[in-house]
């Protein structure tokens, strides 16, 4: 998989992709990131790739025009299957999303600063538009590195243990069950004696039943879904 | 106001607060940002700080000694208003919370990673539980990164100009409304003609009107909210 990342502020995106898994992912040659500063892409003496809005207010607007060249030039060297917008009234990331979006070869992904890009840019060159959830940042940097992750941990042959990933929340609808770990006493605390026994499937059953509890009384809405 | 975010990765968490708004807003003595590596806590030579969950099954589970001594240490130095917990299965994220948590004085924030925490931390030492979105990541720190940045963008101060985060999505419950920068026309492309007529009150009532109407088509949902 390739993605390649169109922002104002490639820096904050650095260490995200140079540590942990998304690092390895990167070693092993399961994804490709590729960076673009908007600002190699203007074509003015002042480097100039925001402006006021129209009408007046508040916060700055990413102009159309060297966003139109980068993802032009992109498009001209390989196809691609979305050209996403990370954008807090795009849908909302959720697992299917993510998992969709890991089965692609090429995406692009538009970073938004300040009050976001000019509307014309959405209409035009934009065929996906994502959110992370139902709150404001200071620039969809941080919203692509969510993207990201979410995505590429899913890649086969990226997690360690494949099962891993399968064990998840939210991939059968429910919240993962309470995990355990040494010692099995701590401070009088103790771990769940079932866990102890060796009882496999008893155990399985302990931990959908949990799954299932935690699941109905943090989010019920979660059972509803398809 | 301070945050202490304690990881198994701080090597992830370095770049978001070394550009842009963040680093700004450290800068200017708006926010303390502390990392706090949970390897530094442990007692072992191997510098342990997972192990195989209890009762079998993939993926590793952080233990609970390490965390216990980092939260105990730091709540010896202060009060914390909460000890939040970076999880998928914990409340999601949204505008409101992130005005709430703005307004408190210290929090630390604990990321968790490969399978997540001992379920006895999050009994016994977390008062808050927090996720970004219904999907999974391959950690909290990038979770961690995403509430610092909804959060502290809205301390006063932080932004140039404040009246920019009251006209964000979600604030008032609408998504915002479009916007549009120079050129006026781009490939034949014109911005809407009313935002160059320099009427405000009437640029004022378009603009309303399209976030309602965005939000109407786009996320019905929100406007059920109270």
């Amino acid at each position: 998989m390739r993605i390649d990342i169109i922002t104002v502020v490639p820096d904050i995106l650095k260490s995200p992709f140079e540590a942990s898994i998304l690092k390895r992912a990167i070693e092993k040659g399961h994804v490709e990131i590729h960076l673009h500063n908007l600002r190699d892409y203007v074509t003015d003496n002042y480097k100039q790739i925001d402006d006021y809005q129209f009408g007046g207010g508040a916060g700055m607007v990413m102009m159309i025009e060297p966003i139109d060249k980068c993802i032009t030039k992109l498009k001209s060297e390989r196809n691609y299957d979305e050209v996403i917008y990370m954008t807090p009234d795009g849908a909302t990331l959720n697992q299917k999303m993510a998992n969709r979006v890991s089965m692609m070869e090429n995406i692009i992904i538009l970073c938004g600063h300040y009050k976001g890009v000019d509307q014309r840019v959405r209409d035009h060159f934009i065929t996906k538009e994502i959110s992370v959830g139902d709150y404001v940042l200071s620039g969809g940097e941080l919203g692509a590195a969510i993207l990201c992750d979410a995505v590429i941990r899913l890649i086969p042959g990226v997690l360690g243990n494949e099962t891993s990933a399968l064990t998840d929340s939210f991939q059968d609808n429910l919240l993962a069950p309470p995990v355990y770990t040494r010692p099995a006493e701590y401070k009088g605390w103790k771990v769940p004696e079932i866990l102890t026994t060796g009882n496999f499937p008893k155990i399985e059953e302990w931990r959908e039943n949990e799954a299932f509890k935690r699941t109905k009384k943090l989010r019920p809405d979660l059972l509803d879904e398809d």
